[in-house]
């Protein structure tokens, strides 16, 4: 598949050269499902991260995030099954405990290894479990490892997402892969987003955070599914410049094509973790435009896709542009009501604040779909965006509110 | 019942002296349940009023909103079975419309009849039916229409709610009555929450806007349903002063006791709105001690009460103070993780921001109860709040996406 100068290849976080990863089992979950997760470069890499902007961060989102500035990296071992949150000092020292023994075995130096944690929320970790989960997951290490560890990170997810691109940059072939585990949310507590970049560009440390966020911001922060932001989430990317020379400056285009590649990467990770949510039947893609600037957009997008009312009426393919209307008041931006068009797919529903004639059959089919897109324009500006969320359904009321799912 | 210097008594808004009230069924509703209600004082009232913050407001709530300003007021005529929201130029004219004939009909001078509405949104007025509704409730006024008016507002509640109280001031037995309808949303849109509270003190207008807007910041801004504000939403206060001498100014202890009196009334009808939640099966008392300051707790209280994981959680009977810590942390307060209890009832599920033991069984016996109360200790400072919501239920996912309810 040709995309915009770059190709979708095989291999996931191993698809970059000089990245070897590996998931195990070691019983931090309760079943036998894989828990432990690690993905090793084989150089020193520059690495960038965007952490959950939850006042009550994990223990290991408090390591890593201090860890991930400007330094040199070497590995990343996630576990799933438990969050190491609201673990208080106990928390502190096992997600230290972790990097320490991962450092260890790989002989690398301290303060290289990152950490990432999901699961439930104020469980302390199984140390031994894990510390022998470590041991082993450093041993399996290989370059075909990728899909293990992507399986080891997942908790509610049907399955392991992974994505990896190729493309030309300074006449060499360089690749860029991801493993990701969705944000839907589960019993007995909260899961988590996690996402891990690899790629075998060099990349400057600075210049790799400033693209990872802006990267992120129009991919995962414009997802939801419950409108919760986890006390874990995690978005990682690690560049080793196997593929390249050390200190190679791409040139303006070469920049535009990565840039426009890691934004292709993130936002289909993040289609696929919407529509993998839990308990949802239907995608909602909501477009905003004609807001008076794009910040304004995102606002009143959000505060649709995060609107129960919303959520239900499109569960129940109903029309109810209402609720879309009400939604978009709701989110504290000044609007008027006069110059409003809300159209669900290309169908006009309401046109300058008032109701408008439409087809019901049409629209009814229409809103029969899988991927339902609801356009809101305000008439005011030039400010548009979209978000994803997912439909409220009684299968999401279920596995949240079920002890036993 | 003697509370706290006042008496509970009947009558509703009937209840204070000079006023009427009368509610019929005229057709804007599809079935032939009560749609229309008219509160007439004999006496010129000043009004206040309380609006909702929605950008998108409907006709009769910026109509409403202008009339309500220091001006005297004669009456208040309310329907429900349609919004009047997002009907553009017509819909303003439908709703001065209302108003005129109703100050024609009652012999008032231009501009002193208030109007709301309530129902789906983006349908205009069947106006013909309006205005034949409109002939005969002003015909059917009377002393004691309080309950015929308090049904015939209400769209989704399963039953009309009223509530009176009796003081003395000055001497002499006063009054405060109210009607009120429920915030919960429905199909085919959204519902409205509408609150008209009537007394016979006389009382400034300025101090009765202030001592309104006091009383709805703590009742009506603390409950939450689905955790969107309608495009309809108003609480109105008229006072009539029949009951005292013109221009009567309280004592201190009187005007503690007046506006004591209105907080308890507001409280309790804010409660019982949302109890009458649709398809809730439990209150949730969300409580946030030892914020930093009050707003903070309001803010963090909040946005508990809005989690869909945590509303499914405890309709579950599940103790996942995990997913309240989530939701706390997610309400952009800083927070100090190791300061942060939890508990559930009296019984502490989490302490200095870790897991504690506790009794097991003792737990999910108290999370069978119909009533829960949730709190949450900061440790930061001396704010406090509450937040009362209902949990998400299958139910509620049931009548919020299905077309035939």
């Amino acid at each position: 598949m040709q995309v915009m100068g770059f190709e979708r290849v095989l291999g996931g976080v191993c698809a970059p050269q000089g990245f070897l990863a590996a998931g195990v089992s070691c019983g931090i979950k309760e079943d036998s499902r894989p828990d432990l997760a690690l993905i090793f470069s084989e150089r020193p890499a520059f690495a960038a991260g965007v952490f959950t902007t939850n006042a009550l961060r994990a223990a290991p989102v408090e390591l890593t995030s201090e860890r991930v500035v400007k330094r040199l990296v070497r590995a990343v071992v996630v576990n799933s099954g438990n969050a190491n949150a609201m673990t208080g000092e106990r928390g502190a020292e096992d997600a230290l405990a972790m990097t320490a023994q991962a450092e260890e075995l790989l002989s690398v130096p301290r303060g290289q290894v990152l950490v990432a944690s999901t699961g439930p929320i104020g469980e302390y970790l199984p140390m031994e479990r894990v510390r022998s989960g470590i041991e082993q997951v450093v041993a399996d290490l290989s370059p075909g490892g990728n899909t293990d560890a992507a399986k080891a990170i997942i908790t509610t997810d049907s399955y392991a997402k992974e994505l990896a691109l190729e493309m030309e940059i300074d006449g060499r072939t360089v690749r860029m892969g991801a493993m990701a585990k969705g944000s839907g949310m589960m019993h007995p507590h909260l899961a988590t987003m996690i996402v891990v970049i690899t790629t075998d560009v060099f990349l400057d440390p600075d210049l790799m955070q400033t693209w990872l966020e802006q990267a992120v911001e129009w991919s995962f922060n414009r997802i939801s599914v419950d409108g919760d932001q986890s006390t874990n989430d995690m978005v990682l990317m690690l560049a080793n410049g196997a593929a390249m020379e050390d200190g190679y400056q791409m040139s303006r285009e070469e920049s535009e094509l990565f840039f426009g590649a890691l934004c292709w990467l993130t936002a289909n990770l993040a289609m696929a973790l919407v529509k993998d949510g839990e308990g949802s039947s239907k995608l909602l893609r909501i477009v905003v435009n004609g807001a008076r600037d794009d910040g304004e957009a995102v606002t009143i997008a959000r505060s649709i896709a995060n609107s129960n009312l919303v959520k239900c009426a499109f569960y129940g393919g109903m029309p109810a542009w209402g609720r879309v209307a009400a939604a978009a008041g709701n989110a504290g931006v000044d609007l008027d009501v006069g110059k409003v068009d809300i159209l669900l797919g290309d169908l006009p529903v309401a046109t300058c604040g008032e109701p408008c004639e439409y087809d019901v059959m049409e629209i009814e089919s229409y809103l029969k779909r899988e991927e339902v897109e609801i356009t809101m324009n305000l008439g005011l500006g030039d400010g548009s965006a979209y978000f994803l969320t997912t439909d409220l359904t009684r299968e999401y009321v279920e596995l949240n509110s079920s002890s036993k799912t």
